[in-house]
């Protein structure tokens, strides 16, 4: 498949800047440069990079100059991971321990340490290895120059990332988190649409936006090209949520490489949860409710879990809305002229609200 | 005194730009827009500003040009004082609670919380306020541009920041951690010496060299007023450093604005008390080892562990080094014209040394 091809020689490309790029270098103690280079090592889909360098050749840009804002958004994604993962109590990221776990067992066997004292160090050394993933992006980023993007487009890609995304983005995980605290019954579903553009879509935005300013050599944000991107981008960074919280639900754990049922555990308040407790009758909603924040949630609870969504039509309302977006998301592009990279957009496009994992 | 005036000029400045700057505004929810600006609205002694300023002015630069870049260096070191007060476990800053037991003390309140359920919600949130005070940094330094600085110069200083800073201080910060799970016996003077130019002489040296970049229009990190200053920052910063650990066991907790004792409970290897133990004969080594990492210091445990340090020797050799750091730092400024920032340079240099909290 062309796109499976495609994001392969993506993902080279960004591997080569990770695994060159000096900053990592020169981080000390080892145990810490290696936290900073686990995520960034064991690649996801690399989606980021991808729509920086494919929006970038949709206008015609050379992509050879987007590969330093491409793997700058990757490695920030990766520190909100790093960092979410603390947050989340997740022991699991793509199917290896997560980077404050690594660290926890690395503690455990260096210093001899007990469960709460390995644990706290997994955590501190976690916490510092997200921050310096955040520099080592915006580090990545100002290399643009390097690679010819001028220094005002450059200036004006950092303020996004730095002002406009970590704004957003960091508000959005902190409304996710005190959400989980409020009672599921206090929280509307456009809180949560809104929670959702933020810690989603901001990132995705920025990447399309890197993209086009430095194939337009533009630091214009009312482009009308540059708005149509991020269009895209945030229906896309939306559906892209809602399949998520789905497969949160119905995936199964070997697929999806982390625990599924994680969400119900901790309380999240998904608009497929909301959506499913408003549409249940009284004793079932009961149920489902009864489930939320519980410390273990076992198979057989998963599925009269995924029962009680199913039967309550949040399921299918949730399937639509993601339909829906796709959409919306391909409307966004109708106006670019025909390309390989056009292409390559939509495939991903579908793939991101098709996939399974 | 002139010195504590024109402090309280800056400080009016940088609180000016805080109180304006429109980037904690946008930030929800509430609590945690008030989180980020906990630190930055409680002034310390607004330092940094002050060498980003004074350096600037000292070479005939115009200090309006550089206001950006010393609140960038202010609101850059309150992220690190947020996190680190998360991982030294330290429930005082400045006098007052620190930021993730004011986000704890709110979230029990709010949530009706028990004591591990507030504090994993203090920590959670004081991680994301840090977080976007790192990007709050980045993005008043890239608004120097708005204040004449050069796109060139602009993009040197945030390479610095983001590139040399965070990885220096970082890896500092946590060389600092794994050292207090190490004995005691296997750690080095020279390992601590190299920390703490780490931890606190990066940021100093970005600070002296923003004001001379702007001041001189330059991103030439080899000119040799800019050299100057730098051996100016780094000796200052391992002076204030050795002040500070001074401090952590000589000073009164109500003058210091934290608790006094802190480091010993801890564990912290300093050069202080590396020296002390060494210096010491077994018994008292002993008696003296036997406090570290204590979870309660009393009143009369900290007159017992003063006199032992005292005894050893290592409070009057740490004194002499503090005095000969202070002396290279005026020297590093000799060669530089007479003038009033000059002059407020070393009286900031002598305050640092002789300082009581």
């Amino acid at each position: 498949m062309l796109l499976f091809n495609e994001l392969k020689k993506v993902s080279d490309g960004i591997d080569a800047i990770i695994q060159t790029d000096d900053y990592p270098t020169k981080i000390s103690p080892l145990q810490l440069r290696e936290a900073v280079l686990q995520y960034p090592s064991n690649p996801g889909k690399r989606l980021r990079p991808a729509l920086v360098l494919w929006c970038c050749g949709l206008l015609n840009g050379n992509i050879e100059m987007a590969y330093y804002a491409a793997a700058a958004a990757e490695i920030y994604h990766n520190w909100t991971l790093v960092h979410d993962d603390i947050i989340d109590n997740d022991d699991l990221r793509r199917g290896n321990p997560s980077t404050h776990i690594n660290l926890k067992n690395y503690a455990a066997e260096t210093f001899s340490l007990d469960t709460s004292g390995s644990k706290k160090f997994g955590v501190d050394f976690a916490l510092l290895a997200g921050d310096l993933q955040q520099s080592w992006a915006l580090t990545l980023l100002l290399k643009s120059t390097e690679n010819g993007v001028s220094p005002d487009v450059t200036l004006s890609l950092c303020r996004d990332l730095a002002e406009t995304v970590s704004r957003e983005l960091i508000s959005g995980e902190a409304i996710d988190v005190e959400m989980s605290y409020r009672t599921i019954n206090n929280v509307t579903p456009e809180e949560v649409k809104e929670m959702i553009y933020l810690k989603t879509g901001a990132l995705l935005t920025f990447c399309v936006k890197a993209g086009a300013k430095i194939a337009l050599n533009t630091a214009d944000n009312s482009d009308h090209r540059i708005k149509k991107l991020s269009g895209f981008a945030s229906s896309l960074g939306i559906a892209f949520q809602l399949k998520d919280d789905w497969l949160g639900i119905f995936s199964d754990t070997d697929k999806l490489g982390k625990s599924v049922g994680s969400d119900i555990k901790a309380s999240k308040p998904t608009t497929l949860m909301l959506m499913a407790l408003e549409k249940l009758e009284s004793a079932e909603r009961e149920l489902l409710s009864s489930y939320l924040g519980r410390e273990k949630i076992s198979v057989e609870d998963m599925e009269i879990i995924k029962n009680l969504v199913r039967k309550s039509g949040a399921e299918k309302i949730t399937l639509e809305q993601i339909k829906t977006l796709h959409q919306q998301a391909e409307n966004c592009l109708s106006d670019f002229p025909d390309s390989n990279y056009k292409k390559l957009l939509l495939e991903l496009s579908r793939y991101l609200v098709i996939r399974k994992n």
